[in-house]
C-alpha cells in the first residue's frame, strides 16, 4: 500500500502527534467524569475562540454532536428546515429522527439563491411560509446549515447575517453543523467567530482534522447548554473518561492547530483544483473536489495509484486532509490536467 | 495529590500501556469506518471468547452498550424487567427511556431468594404472570441482570442457566449488563463463557479495566447483530476512527489481559475485606467494597489520604482497579481493621 | 341480565339522554375539523367554568388527555413525579412512555403525610431533592396527581394550595388527571374553581360520567395550549367530525349536568358506605368504594346479583355512576351490612 | 345555509341514520372495554368481508388507524416508501413519526408509471435499491398505498398483485391507507378484497361515509393483530365505551351500507365529471375530482351558491358524499359546462 496517493476520505487521516501527546499527558484525572479539570476548560476556550459567551461539550461524532445541538431547539413536534443533500438527511442513518423524537426535516432544494447545498432565506421562506400555523403540518423550529456545505461551499459573514436575520423573524433556531468547519473558517480568513456568526449552536468538527475521537456541540445559549448536558448523558454520550477527550480538543485549540491543519488541506485542495479547470462541479473553498470523470479517465487515475470516490457516474470526489502530502496533490492536479 | 490513595472509582485509573500502544499502532486503516480491518476482527475473537457463534461491535460507553443490546429485543411498547437498583434504573440518566422509546423498567426489589441486587426466577415471576397478557399493563419483552451485580455480586452459572431457561419459558430476551464482567469473570474462575452463560447480548466492560473509550457490545443472536448496526449508526456511535476503538479491545482481549487485570482489582478488594470483618455489607467478589462506617470513621480514613465515595449515611463505597497498587489496599485494610 | 346490579364500572354507563341529543342536533356543521362552531365555544366556556383564562381541547380518552397536558410541560429526558399507584402508571398501558418520548415516571408511595394515593409536597421533596442537578438522574419537570384520587380520596383547596406552591418552588408543572374530576368536584363542595386550584392542567373527565367518547384537556397557560393542538393532531386524536364531541362536552356543562350527574354518584356511594362500617379501606368522598371482604361474603353477594370486581384476595371494589338505581345502592349497603 | 350546495369534504357529512340506530341500540354493554360483545364480532365480520382471516380494530380517526397499522411492521430504525403526496407525509401533522419512533417517509414522485399518486414496483425499487444495506441510510420496512389515491385514482387488482409481490421481494410489509377505500371498492367492482388484495393492513375508513367516530385498522397478519392492541393502548386509542364505535362499524357493514354509500357518492361525482371535459386534471374514479379553473370561474360557481376548495392557483377540488344530493351534483356539472 505504501504507493497509495489517499484522497479517499478525511477521515482516513491519523491522529495528529500533538493531540497524541496530549491525551497521554491527562492519564490520571482528579474526577472521572465531565466535572474534570480539562473538560472544566472547554466552555472559556471557545468563549475566547467566539468572542462571546457559549458552554462547549465534547462527543464522540459529529452526528451526535449535531443531533444533540438541535434537541435543545427543536420539539419532537417540530421540523428542521435542511437542504434536501444535508448530512443530516442523507447520512446519518436516520439519527435525526431519533433524537429529536420524530421531528421532520423539512427539505429545500437548490434554486432562490441557494447552491452547492447552501441555503438562503428565500429559499426557507418559500418552504415554510404557505404552511404557517396548519395544524395539519409540521412547523419548523429550527434551520440547520452546513459549513462548509455538502459541496464544500461557504456561508460568507453576510450570508450568515441574512439567516440568522430571518430564522429570528420566523422563531427559529439556528444551528450550523460544522463537520469540516475548519476548513470554511480558514478560508473565510481564519476568524471562528465570523465563520459562525449568528448562530445560535455548532457542531465544532475536529475528528475529520487531527483529532481521534471528540468533536464540541458549542451552544451559545446557556439554557440549551443545560438540557444538551443530559440530553448527552441519556444518549450514552457521556463518557466515563471524558478528559481524553476534552485533551484532544484542547490541544487542538492550542496554537491554532485547527486552523494550521485545515489550511494545509485547502491548500492541497487549491492545488488539485489548479489542475482541474472546467471539469470542477463547484468552485473549491474548502478541502473537497468534486470533478467531472468519465468512467476511464478514473481508471486512469487509478492506476497511477491516486484514491478516491466515484461521485454518480461521472464524476469523483476527491478530499484532501491535515496530512495530505504536498507532492501528492500537486501530482494529482497535473494527472488531472493531463487527462 | 501524590500521597492519595485512591478508592474513588474505577472509572479514574488510566488507559494500560498496552492498550496506548495498539491505538498508536492502528494510526492508518484501509477503510474509514467499521469496515476497517481491526473492527473486522471483532466477531471472530469474542466468537472464540465466548465458544459460540457471536457479533460484536465496539461503542463508547456502557450506556449505549446496554441501551442498544436492549433495543434489539424490546420493542417501544414493551417493557425490561431490572433490579430496581439496577444502574441502567438508576444511573443512565434515562437513556433506556430515549434508546427503547418509552419501553419501561419493571423494577423488582430484593427477595424471593433474590440479594445484593440479583434477580431470581422466582422474584421476576412473581412480578410479570399477574399482569400477562392484560392490555391496559405494559408486557415484558426482557430481562436485563448485571454481571457483576451493583453490589459486587456475581451470577454463578448454575443461576444463570436458571435465569435463561426462565426468560425462554416466558418469550423474554436475557441481557447481562457487564460493565464489570471482567470481574465476575475473574471471581467465577476465569471463562467468559461461564459468566455469560445462556445470555442473548452482553455490554461487555473494557473502559473500567484499562481500555480508554471502548466496549463491546456482544450479541449471540445473528439477526440482533443486524439490528444492533442499524441502531448504533441512528444513535451516532459509528465513529470515523473506529479502528482506534477495535484497537482498545484487541489489545484487551490478547493474552488475555482483561483476565489479568480484573484478577489484580479483585485481589487488591479481597485484601482490603480481609480487614473489614462484619463491616462488609455484602460479600467480596469483585472489585467493589460496601462498608459499613460511621461519619467519623470516614474522617479519620479520609485524614489518611484514602480517597472514597460515601454510601448513605453510615457507610463507605472503596472500588479498586487494575491499576490499584498492593500497598495502598493492605494499607486501607489495615486502617479499617484499626478503627 | 335483567336482575343484575351493577356496580362494576362507571364505564359500563350508558350515554345521558341529554347528551345524545346535543350529539343528533349537530348533525352538520360549517366546518369539517375543529374549526367548528362548537369547539369553538370551549375555551369560553371553561374559562367561565374555571374563573380563569384557559383553553380546552376535546380528546377520546383520558389517557389521551392526561398525556397531551404533560406533554406540553415534560421533556423527552425529563420525568414525571406520581404516585406508584396513579393510573398514568399502572394501567395506561405505557401511554406515558410513549407522548412523552421516553420520560421517566417517578414513583411516590404513601408516606410523609400521603394516604389513600394523595401526595404531599413532603414526600415529593423527600424524592427529588436529593437527586437534584445530578446529570446522571432524570430531573424532575412536572407533577400529576389524581383528582379524586385512585382510592376515591379528594384534595381539598388548601392542599391544592400547598402542592402548587411547592411545584412553583421547584420549577414544575403541576397536573391533574380528573377522570373523576366531577365526583371530586361535587364533594368539595361544587366550584370547579376549587376542586382544580393551582394546576397548570387537567383532564376533565366526562365519559364515566354521562359523554360518549369525549373528555377535556383544560390548559392554563396559553402556551401550552398552542402546543397541545400540534400534539393532539400528532397522535391522531384531531377527529374529523370534533363536533360531535364539542357537543358532548358542551351539553354536559349545560345547566351543570356534569355536577348534578357526579352528585348522584357520590351519594350513591354514600349511601353504600353508610353500610359498610369498619370494612370501609378508604373514607368515601366520590363514587368508589372498598370493602374488605372475604372470598366468602363476595359469593354472598354475587348470589343476590350485585356485579362488581375483586380488590385483591380480601377485599372488593365498588363504583357508582350516573344512572345507579338509589334502590340498587340501599340494597347493597343493607346487604353488606347484614354479612 | 340553506341555498349551499357542499362539496367542501366528505367529512362534512352528516351520520347516517342506520348509524345513530346502532349507536342508541348499544347504550348498555356487559363489559366496559373492548372485550365487549359487539367489538368481539369485528375479527369474524371482516374476515368474512375480505375472504381471509383477518384481526379488525375499531380507532377514532384514519389517521392513528395508518400510523397503527404502520407501527407493527416498521421498526423505529427503518423507513415506509410512500408518496410525495401521501396523506401521512403531508396531512398528518407529523403522526408517522411519533407513532413510529422517527422512523423516516422515504418519498417517490410521479414517475416509473406512477401517476395520480399512485406508486409502482418500478418506482420503488429505483428509490431504495440504491442504498440497500448501507449503514448510514435508513432502510425500508414498509410501503404505504392509498386506495383510492390522494388525487382520487384506484389500483386495480393487477396493480395490487404487482405492488405485493414486490414488497414481498425486498422483505417489505405492505400498508393500505383507505381513508376513502369504499369509494375504491365501488369503483373496482365493489369487492372489498379485490380492492385490498396482497396487503398486509389496511385503514379502512368509514367516517367520511357516514359513520361519527369509527375507522377499521384491519389487519392480516396475527402477530401484527397482538402488537396492534398494546400499541392501540398505549396511543389513548382504547375507548372506554368502545362499544360505540364496533356499533358503527357493524352498522355499515350490514347490507353493505358502506357499499351503498360510496356508490352513491361517486354515481354523484361521475354526474359533476360528465360536465368538466378538458378541464379533469385526473380521471374521476372515486368521490373527488380535481377541475382546472381559474379564479373567476371560481367565484362565479360561489356565487351560484357552490361550495369547494381552491387547489393552488388555478384549480379547485370537489368532493362528494354519501348524502350528496343528486339535483347538486347535476347542477354543479352544468354551471362547470356552462363556464
Amino acid at each position: 500500500m505504501s504507493d497509495v496517493k489517499p484522497f479517499l476520505s478525511d477521515n482516513a487521516a491519523p491522529v495528529h502527534p500533538k493531540v497524541w501527546e496530549a491525551m497521554r499527558a491527562s492519564d490520571r484525572a482528579d474526577n472521572p467524569y465531565d466535572g474534570d479539570a480539562l473538560s472544566a476548560q472547554l466552555d472559556e476556550r471557545f468563549s475566547d475562540l467566539f468572542g462571546r459567551e457559549c458552554a462547549a461539550l465534547w462527543v464522540a461524532t459529529g452526528t451526535a454532536a449535531n443531533c444533540l445541538a438541535l434537541s435543545t431547539m427543536v420539539q419532537p413536534h417540530g421540523g428542521v428546515v435542511c437542504h434536501e443533500e444535508a448530512h443530516i438527511e442523507v447520512d446519518e442513518g436516520g439519527a435525526p429522527g431519533f433524537y429529536l423524537h420524530g421531528a421532520k426535516l423539512m427539505l429545500c432544494a437548490d434554486g432562490h439563491g441557494g447552491e452547492g447545498a447552501k441555503l438562503t432565506p428565500d429559499q426557507i421562506a418559500a418552504h415554510i411560509d404557505p404552511i404557517r400555523d396548519d395544524v395539519h403540518q409540521v412547523q419548523p423550529h429550527a434551520i440547520a446549515i452546513t459549513q462548509a456545505s455538502e459541496y464544500g461551499r461557504c456561508y460568507s459573514r453576510a450570508e450568515l447575517e441574512a439567516l440568522s436575520a430571518f430564522a429570528k423573524s420566523r422563531g427559529l433556531g439556528l444551528h450550523m453543523d460544522g463537520a469540516r468547519f475548519a476548513n470554511a473558517a480558514a478560508f473565510l480568513g481564519g476568524s471562528a467567530k465570523e465563520a459562525a456568526y449568528g448562530v445560535d449552536s455548532l457542531a465544532f468538527g475536529f475528528i475529520k482534522n487531527g483529532a481521534m475521537s471528540a468533536e464540541a456541540v458549542v451552544l451559545f445559549d446557556p439554557e440549551q447548554a443545560s438540557l444538551a448536558k443530559y440530553r448527552r448523558k441519556r444518549a450514552g454520550h457521556l463518557q466515563c473518561k471524558g478528559r481524553y477527550l476534552a485533551a484532544q480538543i484542547l490541544a487542538m485549540l492550542d496554537g491554532d492547530l485547527w486552523l494550521a491543519n485545515a489550511a494545509h488541506a485547502n491548500a492541497a485542495a487549491g492545488e488539485i483544483a489548479s489542475g482541474c479547470g472546467e471539469r470542477l462541479m463547484h468552485p473549491v473553498e474548502a478541502n473537497e473536489l468534486f470533478v467531472t470523470l468519465s468512467p476511464e479517465e478514473r481508471d486512469a487515475l487509478r492506476a497511477q495509484d491516486f484514491a478516491f470516490y466515484d461521485w454518480g457516474a461521472d464524476a469523483a470526489r476527491f478530499v484532501t486532509a491535515w496530512d495530505t502530502r504536498e507532492e501528492h496533490a500537486a501530482a494529482l492536479g497535473k494527472a488531472i490536467a493531463s487527462l
